[in-house]
């Protein structure tokens, strides 16, 4: 693929930084699949909204920009409803005001399912990109926003799906009813921090992610493109509070717990936070001089070698997060 | 939709103009859906990335932009050869780099059919854009590249179709062989005047589009947004020559002209002129006392009132460019 000669940034990062005469811009393009990034069954047509927009936004706030835009495309079936596709913008709008971005443009077109092209711009306010390539050996990682809260309240819904039919019922209503509600709201209307992707930028942030396929996986790449090993530690990691509630009851009841496997309630929560997707929350490394506020958590630290390491060894759980299909 | 603090164009233009703290981009999101944009027994996957870059990129140059750069998302079956993928990124790069673009993003994601969607940008280099509502009575109409010569050649195609099965044959065969093989090519691979954008601009065009969708179509959104009667001298287009040519031969043999109708092959062409879409030529207003380059062809002029006239009279045949279905 040619580049062009004002592109900065092109295909492999988070997002592509084209140059102005005067200044740049960050864009990034993301799909948003029926059947595969949702069920419409389970997700409103807001819900739908803000996943899409989000899941472009943070790719911008992963190069340190501040999002400006959203460009959405939407095919979707004649039978659509109306209101759908009106409370689809409704959830697009409200994500992209979250982010402090417009949605400034569009097209629609007719097709069996429902197919979302959702393009984020960006403006880095003359800073340089945190890219995926800048860690150095001595950095630290540190992560805003939770990890495995977008799984847990798949797997929340997936339990609930297997008991009840295709709406959620029993299991996961009583969840939505009580402490485990935010879980499932994290699943369906993601919240990245948006603003911290620039706060890391100023804070000297040397590579950053956003955590979209899972935290080890999404590590993976930031180690290959750095040329280092990455070394997460556990205990660092929040497993408890709704992820621990949400584990040991499903723990207890079924094995579906995203994993195929019938995981002890620890290590079903642990799995959620290094493999869950979705949270689009952000990932860095910052050298260890850097003075982190509080909503950056430290989760490990920039090695020497290659890959990405839990507690010393390599992770040996599957590594990605997995779609409906 | 909220349009943002930075967003200078939002929604309801050919594209978005998003400032940046010391500049601006344009950008436009257009989709490219299997079955309906294009058939992939017709379309080569190199053709399919042509159109896709095509359709998105004269969006930028009707604004009067420079293209800088395309982002491509593709959702595509399973089984769908890996050479095809490469096949149609090499298509896209073609067209990004004939436009002076590169191609700086993208996305991929698993579904039933081929979805395309590519997000263009562009640089006005301290131009304002010219958009669709500035065209004054007195102005001039005029249009850089062909027209109806895309439905000419999906008409051909058509008919070859009705003749033959699934691949091209027997008349069109002999079409691709002849005189009229640039007209299949021109609705396989349409070739916007990418340049022609900013020149106009600098010209002092007051409106300008890309015709899409049918020139009269097309007018009609610039004549609404303008509040303007846009009047079309049918004396002024280019019906003659290859046009004319295969209109005399579908006239003689088939009714599949893209119209339904029997046509005399002296209103087939001029149907294709005013209605056939997808050229993505690049029409304009002017002021009278601009001095046009010769690729800028004067087809009318601009009044007082409402709606589009083709020698002074409302166009009675179907308006607007039908996709397969």
């Amino acid at each position: 693929m040619p580049a062009g000669p004002l592109t900065s940034v092109g295909i492999g990062d988070d997002a592509a930084v084209v140059g102005t005469p005067s200044g740049s811009v960050v864009a990034a393009v993301d799909l948003l699949l029926e059947g595969r990034h949702f069920l419409r069954d389970w997700s409103s047509a807001y819900d739908v909204g803000v996943k899409a927009a989000a899941r472009s936004l943070a790719d911008i706030a992963a190069m340190g920009a501040v999002p400006t835009a959203l460009l959405v495309a939407l095919a979707a079936p004649g039978s659509l409803p109306a209101r759908w596709a009106t409370d689809l913008a409704d959830g697009l709008a409200y994500e992209a005001t979250r982010a402090g971005a417009g949605v400034v443009g569009g097209d629609t077109a007719r097709a069996d399912s429902v197919v979302l092209s959702v393009t984020a711009l960006g403006d880095l306010a003359g800073r340089s990109p945190v890219l995926r390539s800048g860690a150095r050996p001595g950095d630290v990682l540190a992560v805003a926003g939770p990890l495995g809260h977008s799984a847990a309240g798949f797997a929340l819904l997936s339990a609930g799906q297997g008991q009840g039919g295709s709406a959620p019922s029993g299991l996961v209503n009583a969840a939505v009813a009580g402490p485990l509600a935010g879980l499932v709201h994290a699943h369906l209307r993601p919240a990245p921090p948006y603003a911290a992707g620039p706060e890391a930028a100023l804070l000297g942030a040397t590579a950053m992610i956003d955590v979209s396929d899972g935290l080890v996986a999404d590590l993976g790449h930031v180690a290959a493109a750095s040329g280092v090993r990455l070394a997460i530690d556990s205990s660092a990691l929040v497993t408890g509070g709704p992820l621990s509630e949400a584990a040991a009851i499903l723990g207890e009841t079924t094995s579906l717990g995203g994993t195929d496997r019938a995981d002890s309630a620890p290590s079903l929560a642990l799995s959620w936070v290094l493999t869950g997707g979705e949270d689009h929350s952000l990932v860095a490394a910052f050298p260890a001089s850097a003075v982190l506020p509080s909503r950056w958590r430290v989760i490990g630290k920039v090695g020497s070698g290659t890959g990405v390491t839990v507690d010393g060894a390599p992770y040996a759980g599957d590594g990605g997060w997995q779609h409906f299909r």
